[in-house]
């Protein structure tokens, strides 16, 4: 018999996250593992009349196809995909790389090349109702500093809890955003200051990350001055960047250093113009998830930190930038504080509010 | 290290099965296991610059849907399954369930209902480059009655062998098939007579079917009268029907009898029209498959053996009766002769060109 918090994790995601109704096409999508979660998914959806089809991208099959495959064919985008996914009404992905350095020995410029042509796929994703959730593995596991049964705890925690409760404390920080212009923030190396002034905060229920627990919307694109010190690890494609320092003038970035993969960030950031540019400023609320386990699905909604994406802002925000990346970097606020407007509003990582 | 004949098997379907080239776009489908396999067939493809996707259906997730799906969901086809294939150039299956009879339980009404469903994305199909394969797997091994090293002894062996000299005696036999216009099958219960005049006989190398070794066309609709007995067991969608009689008038089967799942038989047999009528008639021609591992896609190859199709008629042979169903029956020879306008090309499974 399967974990029942697989299956518990499945319907979760069919009935609430996905709301997943008779007729519906259906993408359930995997990398290496957790073709168990897709089928669970597979049997709920399809009990409600929906029509579920998995797709698998293996790490290695991708892996060799960056490493080989003639560069030109990298950017152009495969129509048989586009037209699945433009034609589905429900997307699900599912992370569940095997070994989470598959991509490491890849040159960054294949990376970007990819990156454009799978492009138009994401924005197509983007339309639909759409879902992205953790299959909690060994690779996960070890990249957490966990055993694997430690690990199933953590990620099913963070995802099956009190979400009525969750989503009422987002509410009161989304209402204090509503009517915000400056935010800023200071501590350990850090006084950055940006506008979301007529920008809509978003409440993250679990709906289109699940686990979720963060409140975000977009600062205004040529908002932003000063400097941010990351001093939690960022990853993207395999490659971990340490110790990132972001200088801002007028809403783009003017200096950029790192302390390991400075190399990597700054061919990320040079993919287009609106790389250089804030995307999202997110609180983290899950009050589940209270370690960093490099996964950026869990945390960037650590209780006690904020993160702001560099590239393309989201339009439920409002928010105008424009990109083909969307890289999340993670603060940790134990030691800083957030202001809105000149008022402090979080303080070493805790609400003022909270008791 | 995989098996170097797995890699060899998966550079056989990309380079000389389905000819894959640049900017192709390609499908890769897999049941439950051999997706080993389909990440070699997505490396060895994407390395000449094709975009390969792979898909899984497992047979358990497909199970549950047929179970328990609302019936008017199961006859209605998935537009963006549909549209995924009809955007591909090249579709490669990979025959893989972990347990072949999964399906056991499921009404065959619920089975015939969803084959309608799937049916215009089945005939998309067959207007690509196409191809379907074998994983050597536990489940085909058991059902081969084999261990699972001598199953992929066995199977490997019928792919990875001399192509060229197959095709020759292969094309010995489609030549005087060209210019044959009745055909008469006898031995064990055996006498049925149909014409194949006009019609083109197809040389089956390993291009659509790997392993492939047949050669095979479309018998005239209304030609088939007389009797014949299959004693080998016919399997469909988990089902093993035994003892297949059946009676033709005018091409029309008119009495059908078998020792076990009859019921099933004559449900497939009442889909439509057409599922009344033969379809196919192909001639076993591979020398490496010397067994009967009750595997359509092998035992039609058996050298000895004759297969009769109910159902649909392939267009390559000017056939022109239409189905949803297409079941092959396979019948041994080595009791029974073919004469081809009152000559004996065949007897006892050896023809009399063979010293």
């Amino acid at each position: 018999m399967a974990d029942p918090r697989l299956v518990e994790h499945a319907k979760f995601i069919v009935h609430k996250s996905t709301r997943v109704k008779k007729n519906d096409n259906l993408v359930i999508h995997i990398d290496d593992d957790g073709m168990d979660l897709a089928v669970e998914i597979y049997k709920a959806a399809s009990e409600l009349g929906a029509h579920p089809i998995i797709t698998a991208a293996p790490s290695e099959a991708l892996r060799a196809q960056l490493a080989k495959a003639p560069k030109d064919t990298l950017t152009s985008t495969p129509q048989h995909m586009l037209s699945l996914i433009s034609n589905c009404d429900v997307y699900i992905g599912v992370r569940s790389d095997s070994n989470i350095r598959a991509l490491a020995s890849v040159e960054p410029k294949s990376l970007a090349m990819y990156s454009k042509g799978q492009h138009p796929i994401n924005e197509a994703r983007l339309t639909k109702r759409w879902c992205l959730t953790q299959y909690p593995n060994g690779a996960y596991a070890q990249e957490a500093g966990m055993s694997l049964s430690e690990y199933q705890d953590f990620v099913y925690g963070a995802i099956l809890l009190d979400v009525d409760e969750q989503h009422n404390r987002m509410e009161k920080l989304a209402d204090l955003m509503k009517s915000a212009d400056k935010v800023r923030l200071t501590g350990n190396r850090t006084d950055l200051e940006f506008s979301i002034k007529g920008r809509t905060p978003v409440i993250s229920d679990p709906v289109h990350n699940v686990p979720s627990g963060e409140v975000f919307t977009a600062p205004l694109d040529t908002s932003a001055n000063g400097e941010v010190y990351f001093d939690l690890p960022a990853i993207r494609l395999g490659r971990e960047v340490k110790g990132v320092n972001l200088e801002f003038r007028d809403g783009k970035v003017v200096d950029v250093s790192a302390e390991q993969n400075e190399d990597f960030l700054r061919e990320q950031l040079n993919i287009d113009e609106g790389a250089k540019r804030l995307g999202e400023f997110g609180v983290g609320m899950n009050l589940k998830i209270n370690r960093f386990t490099k996964n950026i699905l869990f945390d960037e909604k650590i209780a006690g930190t904020i993160h702001l994406a560099m590239g393309r802002a989201y339009k439920e925000n409002g928010g105008t930038n424009e990109s083909i990346l969307h890289w999340d970097f993670i603060k940790n606020m134990r030691e800083g504080a957030i202001k809105m407007d000149g008022k402090t509003i979080q303080s070493m990582g805790r609400f003022h509010w909270d008791s």
